[in-house]
């Protein structure tokens, strides 16, 4: 792979990829003679995306390759020098820098809810501090996108999505992050080549208007691409007049390849128009010229609930081009995750953070934790505790936690289960000790957990409330702080 | 610069970032001996975001960064040969590639409206076939952006606004483009360190939630802080209570800061609970405790709608700081800009394409154009009238065009008038003819094209709709190909 391409693939060259603050922060420490001091920080978000009842976490190995080649090149420190604002020693000490963090995560590809701590850092406050953005800005934005994602294909219900995002998404990496995290979501493949050969990714596409139109008539264009395509030929029937000129037409050239003894799956996309009406007709146009079992793709500003109503309307589509709602999340285009310092090392043991407003169901949860999920005897996901990861967790049986929001109140599950622990380690004094994980294989376990979540949280809209858990720990350790917080 | 940091800010490697179908397109051409046919695209988007009178174009300047490293490395073609579809000899057409398309646009920074031709391509349908994604993927994200931040910073009223964007951005180039278009629409200032760097964006930011909580202390961190930065010092006063805590303790800092003969003005940032009311009863215990004309920075989920409104209260805000709202155009993430083809050179002259649709408002506008604004004698936009490049459009006095969606309607316009032709060439047989645009001269452009622009556009909501006409040419032209549309 050339140099150029690879920058963007591995994140290379993203110290700089931060909020100023994050800088002014370590260059405050740092004079403060404070880089030391070890915290320990949680990635989570407060809510899911609209109407969501789970969401897909993805970008876990984007952040790893980018902490993998993090480092001050000597025009990064160029630049802040030129900010003058900064020692030169505090400038020498960040050329020096190297992460030395250790980064425990829940998978990519994982089912997770709001308040669990999908990524920990555990570090100094330098390093910790400095990651902050550049983890909130991957993470967040692929983990959007691959529950929007999630949502799609259930709406689709088993039938093929391709992600045409590209031209509308973020820029250029909005597209290649987009791309990535909707196939482990669950799409079935990318217009976008440059994700295809960066990820691996299954690239999908025929033709556009302009083919069509560069030619003297459709059915030229049409018997052109035909002819160069027999075995991945969907023809776009919508340029002129889907009815009168775009069917007829591809119906004769589709006849016309048979003819010539060409065994071809008749294939066409309508993008424009009332998807749901006129596939009806174009399928009833196809079958009676004998073109059986045709494929008809619909795509033009689709999203999960347009394909969930079409489908209830009978709409003969059957694969499903969905770009500008998926690459960007439409409804919703934002992540609300943050990052929180949760503990301080004192020399001695962690002492428990906690940040405190006057909401108390936006109160962050205290202590480095390990997140527990709790499976029923056939597989199904039951419910989630954090545990302080000091602690033991319940590993089967009657199980009890505390509400977070209220977090005196027990709550007691019983019957056979299965726990799981969900956090793993994935650095290890800044270097990785997860294997690269294959992007077929995460997609696989999104796949797989969607399939065994219980359909009252899979509803598209006003699903189930999956319930998340302290230990009886954090519940009392929360209930004590939040009757004494700090500030004083 | 470093190799890898440059990749980026260059664009450098994105030959594959493109829908697939227009490789499968392309590879179609010259499989048909078509690849050298002469063509000519528009790029234009049908509508404005919501609320919005006007759009403030951005992106140019990345898209041709783009064009200027246009080349299939080796590892693109060998990433296409991978996929068992394209001819070796079309590899090799494709390895050998070099762009040689002229460009014509309207600058970075300029007022555009639905339907203009923002940036022309011609040349062969090979080569501007190619490039049709990344113009959109560049020009419609940050189009969208800097005319988001237009809009938040007419709400803001000259009050400074510092983007803030970056972990909610789509990716780090969601990012990177994001904060370049935003300050060209207006924004003072970026958090986003790595934009600083690539395009000269004043940076902003002081310090988070989590250095007040790695001290003892709210005060003693407070205290560090002001010690570090008594020239930046911005104190975030919402940690714990902002009330009882946060505000007592920034006053308590100010004040012995001042004692010490430390020049400051004081600064704190709300970034939690009701701003407008906080704000209030900040300023008042501020200016009693003799810290007069303090800056009130407000940040939180703000957009141009919450700005207005509490300043409508009597907010004590007077900077803002504008993150996932901006970034990501929240309440409308997508531009819906395209790219169509407009005429082919059949080898004597152009002739006229136009994509016609159920939908006459959707139907194109046929024919390669000049735009032409007109100016009242105060020196203010009147309207805009789209002309055939060849035609001689009208100079002053009256002038007559045809509307758009009935183009057999004319329309005049008399008085004084100027006109500005605003295609201008910026690349001519693949190469740049165009300067490099300074950004900080397209923030300008930006801010006196607003201010020109009459109020009754300019309105956040409801806004009149600025006239784009087109010229009795291309009026009678496109009212003869919608009577007689291709698809025969």
């Amino acid at each position: 792979m050339n140099g150029r391409t690879q920058a963007w693939f591995n994140r290379e060259g993203l110290a700089l990829l931060t909020d100023f603050y994050e800088i002014t922060m370590m260059a405050g420490y740092w004079k403060e003679g404070r880089t030391g001091q070890r915290v320990s920080f949680d990635y989570f978000f407060r809510s899911l995306p609209p109407h969501a009842g789970f969401a897909v976490t993805a970008g876990l190995e984007s952040f790893l390759d980018y902490l993998e080649h993090l480092r001050f090149e000597e025009d990064d420190i160029e630049y802040l020098r030129s900010l003058k604002m900064f020692d030169e020693a505090f400038l020498a000490f960040l050329g020096a820098f190297r992460p030395a963090f250790d980064v425990n995560a829940i998978q990519e590809g994982s089912l997770v809810f709001p308040f669990e701590p999908v990524v920990q850092l555990e570090g100094t406050i330098f390093e910790t501090q400095l990651v902050e953005t550049a983890l909130l800005n991957l993470i967040n934005y692929q983990t959007l996108i691959a529950t929007k994602a999630a949502r799609v294909c259930q709406a689709a219900n088993g039938e093929p999505v391709m992600e045409f995002g590209l031209r509308r998404a973020h820029g250029p990496d909005g597209g290649l992050s987009g791309s990535r995290a909707a196939y482990i979501g669950g799409c079935t493949s990318t217009s976008n080549v440059l994700a295809g050969k960066a990820y691996g990714i299954p690239v999908a596409g025929t033709h556009a208007h302009s083919w069509v139109m560069s030619f003297g008539s459709e059915l030229e264009a049409f018997r052109a691409f035909a002819r160069q395509y027999p075995e991945r030929c969907v023809l776009l029937v919508d340029t002129y007049d889907t009815v009168k000129s775009g069917l007829p037409n591809a119906i004769q050239v589709f006849k016309e390849m048979r003819e010539r003894g060409v065994n071809i799956r008749p294939a066409i996309r309508l993008d424009s128009g009332d998807l749901a009406k006129l596939s009806k007709i174009a399928y009833r146009m196809m079958t009676e010229a004998g073109l059986e079992n045709p494929i008809i793709v619909g795509s033009n500003d689709l999203d999960e609930d347009l394909i969930a109503d079409m489908k209830r309307q009978g709409a003969k589509l059957n694969a499903w081009g969905v770009g500008t709602h998926l690459i960007t999340a439409y409804d919703a285009p934002a992540l609300n995750g943050v990052y929180k310092l949760v503990a301080v090392w004192d020399g001695q043991a962690w002492q428990p953070r906690m940040k405190t407003t006057s909401n108390i169901e936006k109160a962050t949860d205290p202590g480095r934790k390990q997140l527990v999920r709790y499976y029923d005897a056939e597989g199904n996901p039951l419910c989630d505790i954090m545990y302080l990861a000091e602690e033991q967790y319940q590993e089967r049986g009657g199980i009890e936690g505390r509400l977070r929001a209220q977090p005196h109140v027990k709550i007691r599950k019983t019957g056979a289960m299965k726990a799981e622990p969900l956090l793993q380690p994935v650095f290890r004094n800044g270097r990785r000790v997860s294997a690269r994980q294959d992007i077929h294989a995460l997609r696989e376990r999104a796949r797989t957990s969607i399939a065994a979540l219980p359909d009252e949280y899979k509803r598209l809209r006003n699903p189930e409330i999956y319930q998340v858990l302290l230990s009886n720990q954090i519940g009392e350790l929360k209930d004590a702080m939040l009757s004494n917080p700090d500030g004083a």
